[in-house]
């Protein structure tokens, strides 16, 4: 069990509660196997980059925004962990936006789709959102993929322009880039296929990302696409930061 | 389930093994709630590493060898990931040195305990190993430590003079320094506490470690205690290796 300190500015306190959210979401069976190990590769990255949001990925967050708002059929694609991090977080993103929600998982059975779905229609009903969750019932294929993780619903993911898609796995992201779709991603990790293919690429952690643009919505601020941004410019920012980071405390 | 490839020479095949072996050890009752984001943050600086053993962390290895060889009583402490990860490995390298092995885990409970002295008595007996394996009765305390995480055996951990403890907690690390003692550890993150307190870092993938030191035994080297040896040196050595990974792949 973890132990989550009761102060909330406990250094430690983010990162325990997100370990303690995980370890919650694997009772209820939404996670795979392999989600907790690769919570543990996010949470090196977040302490080399200094568990914060550096503002390379700030700026990457309001474009991203910028791109889901003026998208004509945005759609944020989730998968175990990202449910288990922030789900009443992204319901609450997606409600604001005003467009669906997808479960879309690596590794799909019955049994983790009825708890995903499970989990955010009680989120949705406690907290009053009004967001419509698919992924129940697949009815297209992203083409290139192999096997059920190719499955995603026809008026959600596969008709999409503009997909929020938090922890996304590297042939997923390239498959959904090669529709021709605005990818927006969420990986710590700068060197990541996913985080070098994406359109726009917050190397940052999903929750903080999550919460950033929750509170510009919030105050009412609308970004604006910016015909400046340079993916790989942010990805350098975020592989600078790292390699200081690694100088200073040497 | 996570799948491993048939082919030894598949580039992602160690990974993967290793993977395999803790999802049994979780089967089995073996890890902490912990031990699979512990992995994860391994992978990570693993990968920053490029997965391989470099040059500095073999002379670490050789360094903890000598040490381990010239001790009046050396240990081995185990913790759930290590028995996972190489117990079978670690048998053999107490059999070659003729140590004994503790189990000394930081989340101890009965059936923890049990699962892991069940499994490497399994494996001492499948591979007629003579190892003693310590922890089941804890009769002394590391001092300067609080709780069931203090517990350790008279004539094993306490009395040691030069101790290998893989994958160790930044405090019992410095509370066994302070006791002393040699303290030789294997920690994937040159920055971690651990790593920057104990008395040789080998800042390597665990399985790797233990198959450098058996191969060396096997061959029979027997390496020398080198009075030039700095394992700051070495530490700085595997930062400046990251930082050449993350400006090489930019």
């Amino acid at each position: 069990m973890v132990e989550i300190a009761a102060d909330p500015t406990h250094p430690r306190y983010q990162s325990l509660l997100m370990r303690h959210r995980l370890e919650e979401a694997e009772k209820k069976g939404m996670l795979a196997g392999s989600a907790l190990i690769a919570h543990g590769r996010g949470e090196a990255y977040d302490y080399l980059l200094g568990e914060q949001s550096i503002p390379s990925a700030k700026a990457a967050t309001k474009q991203a925004l910028a791109h889901l708002l003026s998208a004509h059929h945005p759609v944020i694609s989730l998968n175990g962990n990202a449910v288990a991090l922030a789900g009443k977080e992204l319901l609450h993103l997606a409600d604001q936006l005003g467009c669906p929600v997808e479960i879309n998982i690596f590794y799909r059975t019955p049994e983790r789709m009825e708890a995903l779905i499970g989990h955010l229609t009680q989120l949705k009903v406690e907290h009053s959102l009004d967001v419509e969750i698919l992924g129940a019932e697949p009815d297209a294929r992203i083409p290139g993929l192999e096997g059920p993780r190719a499955n995603c619903v026809k008026r959600g993911i596969f008709d999409s322009d503009v997909l929020l898609v938090p922890l996304e796995d590297g042939d997923r992201c390239e498959a959904l880039m090669a529709m021709g779709k605005t990818v927006l991603v969420i990986d710590l990790n700068p060197l990541s296929r996913t985080a070098q293919m994406a359109s726009v690429t917050m190397v940052d952690e999903l929750s903080r990302v999550v919460g950033n643009m929750n509170r510009i919505l919030l105050s009412k601020e609308r970004p604006k696409v910016s015909e400046e941004y340079l993916n790989e410019s942010s990805l350098q920012d975020a592989l600078n930061h790292i390699k200081d980071f690694l100088t200073k405390t040497d």
